[in-house]
């Protein structure tokens, strides 16, 4: 998500010190947390679903990835008003997932209405093109969840394409025609309410005994 | 599909002997066809699919498997007014089929808006239950093709769950947002007049190196 660059958002961010993570917790997150799971979403952008998930489960660790700081900043100011005390706010670029988490750290990832870059040129920059799907094998449990939402059926279908290594335990192809329970994203809402159909896939990290 | 018992079909089809197919062809298909190809469709209905396939394409042999009886009969006829020579239609059962097909005899199967058995306990009887799979691995070659259409999106997410071990080469959950080439289903044309997405799946038999 890119949003308008708003004034007020360079000086928050600098000052902001409680869910902006600065320092590299790469390998600590779980152990600096009290929490027993770490949830990553990619591409967070204003936080609704992760402010909304990480109310609902205090004991999981939701950590938001997202690019654009504007969107960090008002994901922020969600968790400031539930005083959440277990999210934290990576304002970093997908690509370097790597720096941030070691080896199967994470327990779960989230990409949900990510950018679906429509050109074929432009596929490599998709967050379930190849290179990144490594990536979250790396930084995955070896039964480490990857949960793909869209609205996209272009993302959705050459998602399924590159996800085929993977386990699929779950899918959808119209998510919404059963009630579902826990928070939506801001998109989820938009296009609920437009009655679009809603893509869903719940895949498993393939690697196993890695070492 | 099933229909209402007719009173033509029944000896209709008893003194029908172009294109029903009442002696054993296993492992003599294609030999006795001179065509290149074997493509059969599994639930071909009424045969509006594969009249139109075999029309459009003389050096492939169409084969139609279908229970009902009446189906069958208007099929035949259907293939009959076009003259078709690449045509021929079992009147059987899927589970059946390497009673009729030899090992790797099959170049592609069609399943086409295949009775979606909603409720659990009948998933068994889905055409892309494990059993069923089990006999297309046989009866396809190697690199043979499973092509899998329907307007259900509960039989399609089953499906794909059923189909990992399968090569996914093509999928769509939209298949009439761009436009689409070839002879249509009649349910498909039903579906696609009411607006309803068409899920499509190409898969390519997984085993290989077999006896």
């Amino acid at each position: 998500m890119r949003m308008r660059k708003r004034k007020w958002v360079a000086p928050y961010l600098e000052s902001e010190d409680r869910y902006l993570v600065r320092d590299l917790r790469k390998g600590r997150w779980l152990s600096e947390s009290g929490c027993h799971a770490l949830h990553l979403e990619i591409g967070m952008g204003m936080g609704d679903f992760l402010t909304g998930s990480a109310s609902l489960f205090p004991d999981i660790l939701f950590v938001g990835l997202e690019k654009d700081a504007t969107c960090v900043a008002k994901a922020i100011r969600k968790a400031e008003e539930l005083g959440l005390q277990n999210l934290l706010v990576l304002n970093a670029d997908a690509k370097d997932l790597c720096e941030y988490f070691a080896p199967q750290e994470v327990d779960r990832i989230y990409l949900q209405f990510s950018d679906p870059w429509p050109k074929k040129a432009h596929a490599k920059r998709r967050l379930t093109a190849p290179s990144f799907l490594e990536l979250y094998q790396t930084i995955l449990k070896e039964e480490g969840e990857l949960i793909l939402k869209t609205d996209n059926a272009g993302l959705f279908e050459y998602s399924l394409l590159q996800l085929q290594d993977w386990h699929l335990e779950k899918i959808s192809v119209d998510l919404h025609r059963e009630v579902q329970e826990g928070p939506l994203t801001e998109y989820e809402k938009k296009f609920m309410a437009e009655g679009k159909p809603i893509y869903y896939a719940l895949c498993v990290n393939p690697v196993r005994n890695r070492v």
